[in-house]
């Protein structure tokens, strides 16, 4: 068997099924491999970030890895920005980069660049095969390491002619897995400091669960803990029936006046809350110089034991508080990023999840889909924009039969608009409702919060979308997935409901004021 | 001054005119100085590698730095293939990246990657600034960087602190000019050679403008010489009136035998070449094994002054063989990849250049122009696809008032599709021939040559661009280009006509036969 055919067989027997590609000439062994490992589901990317982005939504739906499949160190670089984000997100993924035959890497052929230098901003481990016997071991490892806690990116080097010899048939299975355990220490100390009151309880990793977030509500009923989700989730289980929580806000101002006054901050699934951005004057950290920091869980551990473990050593055996059903009534006239909002909140089916990269048009979409049918909300771990269409795609894949929307800004829905080809292709049912309104309006934010004036026309050009008009449209339509443009709630909610009741991806462009709106 | 505008203000005194920019939070300080400093044009992309392709077409045309303005690790990663470009097409390129605060960086925030690590692989030098004493001095190093032999892409990382903050007004002057000189013994040596006979002069790099080009031929008609140019010159300047020059063919079968026979291999601003990638059973070096080489300037050096140095030492004063006039017909009936060749050499307008990522369905296109007026010729130096659409849009930006014409295929063209948007917001005189053969057709061929069967659905289903269809003239319009889909060398031949005539960037979207035509 080539190496090829053995590291998909590999990894098809630890449970990967399927792998995100967009090979080139030293991937051709894997793609030929393809047709003898059926197993092995390959899904075909225009672009590599595609790819990543799509490995990442997979692994946060379906809570295994995808594997990649990516062509060299340019491969690799395209697809970076969303292994950024998936290693924010602690997704597993096995990022499989094809090189140069080890015996032709010397000549520095005109593809040739440091691969490992590239993988290491993003990845947990990186190895590269130099010798057949290394493969299977390898591909163990890497898959060992992306799932290892805390998940993440694991990067396997795989040299062309690694892939067309043959290897020795190596038997691995995966690790036992790891049995999740409370440290009953910490458990204890974040219940002394809840008794002494003055708590936030900050969550995030696996506590923003439904099983995660309503011990968590039970403790902050019984405790009169602030109960507070981090700023951006990979899955966030929410809507009627499921405790609500807010998210810690974006801009700073909004995040320091929701943690004054904490004296203590207890973390579970989250780290120590900091600023995205420096801003002139602003505090990096959020939290109250004064406020102590206790760790109840870090991202890497099981959140949503310890505090169902903290619960219980609290006798916060209530019941928790439950989001009630809400539905915003359907908006009618010219659109806004609100009229948005309550239009996918009035309409959004139960167990749909829901992609998050509306940016600013669309900051009040949490408030007006909180209490619609449960449903779980993914946003940009990483800040690293253009994860949108990528990651609704793996969702889409990982979840067959479930509808993933895709609530999308059109500056950072650009990055990536590629992926809406891969939707029409492999026919998912995903509904992008693509919120345009020409311009970066989150950098016209960001020019006055890091205090820059931007008094002339040629720094305002730098932050506009138009000219030219840019007609998202007409560009999905040229990717093979059906849009239509509306330019009122009446017309919104009508597509919206078609486009939710048909199968297959469908693309609706809301024309918004221009800017923030 | 603010960090942001002394930045700006050392490049302009450098020289550099132009910012290819894709800015984010860390970055509003510098587009804030944009009016400011108005000797500075900010040109925005809506996606990096656009910012980094444009950058490495300015730098061949312009033949000095533009610069860019990248967001972050992850806005490095967006741009790194077209700096692999850049890189192997010895630009220079002034890469700016914005980073976190000096002081915010320690929290880890979001955003944060290791953007030393991912610089490392296409920059020749990675300065990051850490104080503002720092900043103008670096400024000025990286720029030297950039424009020193080999030229290349010099990174800077630039803190966000750093551009809000005054910095100490430094005075710095760009180094004094390298003075180019020969190396006498190199060229005794590569006439000893020569003078033995069974020669092939392999040029590239300085070697390939006319200058150069004219004392190659002059030395290959003194000494029966085989004249030979590297597979992908960064820019080759050809047509009727410039010497002719056969570039080392792609496929290594033909590579061969282009070389068989060789007694001696003289290098003139070229590298002893190899194959593009490794393949089952083939050699990686192309030259045969008992052939000599003999170096007489590098790709650093000024291949065209040691060209002449040697035709001086030869006595090779007669008159260089020039490529005579002559236009292909233009082609009626459906398209094919040489009908498109045809058309376009039939119709290339004097003195523009051809940005050709054409792949495999351009293969008639270099034969088909050869006598067409006299033009510039670019290729895809790094082998990483994508660069066409960009690189087009720097050349078009760097010397306006000329006509660029890219030869662009359909695979390739997805990875920086969003170029179109910047062509049609500067009104970039660039003319896109989009060859549409609905499949990735280089890999189709690939996939024989690596020994891969491919038997399969599945394994082809990975190399083929249907289903769904792509309308690229749909894409086009949707980012503000003008666009048409043409069947026949009739339509294509009028819409490139008109396209030529009239100013403003414009897709002639040629379909083709399916796969290799």
């Amino acid at each position: 068997m080539n190496g090829a055919e053995a590291l998909m067989k590999t990894l098809v027997g630890m449970g990967v099924e399927v792998c995100f590609s967009n090979p080139g000439t030293s991937e051709m062994h894997f793609v030929a491999a393809l047709d003898r490992v059926p197993e092995m589901r390959g899904v075909l990317a225009l672009f590599e970030g595609v790819a990543t982005g799509a490995a990442d939504g997979y692994a946060r739906i379906a809570r295994k890895p995808a594997a990649t499949l990516l062509h060299l160190g340019p491969g690799l670089g395209n697809g970076l920005a969303n292994l950024h984000n998936a290693r924010r997100a602690y997704s597993p993924i096995v990022n499989v980069v094809g090189e140069h035959a080890t015996y032709h890497r010397r000549f520095d052929p005109p593809l040739a660049s440091d691969i490992v230098a590239t993988a290491k901003a993003v990845s947990k481990s990186v190895m590269t095969v130099e010798s057949p016997e290394e493969l299977i071991p390898m591909v163990a490892a890497t898959h060992a390491a992306a799932v290892a806690s805390p998940a993440g990116v694991a990067t396997l080097i795989v040299p062309g002619d690694i892939t067309w010899n043959d290897v020795p048939d190596i038997s691995v299975a995966s690790g036992p897995a790891q049995s999740p355990s409370v440290d009953v220490e910490r458990v204890a100390a974040a219940a002394k400091a809840l008794r002494a009151g003055g708590v936030t309880l900050f969550i995030g990793g696996s506590a923003t669960t439904r099983r995660g977030l309503e011990a968590a509500s039970r403790i902050a009923n019984a405790t009169s803990a602030r109960l507070l989700c981090e700023t951006f989730p990979a899955v966030l289980e929410r809507g009627a029936g499921i405790p609500p929580v807010d998210r810690l806000a974006y801009l700073g101002d909004f995040a320091l006046m929701q943690l004054a006054g904490s004296k203590s901050l207890v973390l579970a699934g989250a780290v120590d809350p900091v600023a995205f951005f420096a801003y002139p004057g602003k505090p990096s950290r959020y939290a109250p110089e004064d406020c102590q920091v206790v760790t109840l869980a870090t991202p890497a551990e099981p959140a949503e034991l310890f505090l169902e473990a903290l619960a219980e050593d609290l006798g916060a055996s209530g019941a928790p508080t439950l989001a009630p059903s809400v539905l915003p009534s359907l908006p009618s006239g010219p659109l806004s990023g609100s009229a948005v909002a309550a239009t996918i909140g009035a309409l959004l089916p139960e167990g749909c999840i829901v992609v998050d990269e509306s940016v600013t048009a669309g900051i009040a979409a949490p408030g007006l889909t909180q209490g619609s049918p449960p449903h779980r909300w993914l946003t940009l771990t990483g800040g690293a924009i253009g994860y949108g269409l990528p990651v609704a795609t793996g969702a889409a894949i990982a979840e067959p039969g479930t509808k993933v929307v895709d609530i999308q800004a059109d500056g950072s829905a650009l990055y990536t608009i590629q992926a809406l080809w891969t939707q029409a292709r492999e026919g998912l049912d995903v509904v992008t409702v693509l919120l345009n309104n020409q311009s970066y309006a989150i950098l016209q934010m960001e020019l006055d919060n890091v205090g820059a004036e931007a008094a002339g026309p040629r720094s305002r050009a730098m932050l506009d979308l138009i000219p030219p008009d840019m007609d998202f449209t007409s560009i999905a339509k040229g990717f093979g997935v059906d849009a239509v443009r509306v330019y009122t709630g009446e017309e919104l909610g009508e597509q919206l409901k078609r486009a939710l009741a048909e199968p297959g991806p469908r693309l609706i462009e809301a024309m918004l004021p221009k800017g923030i709106s």
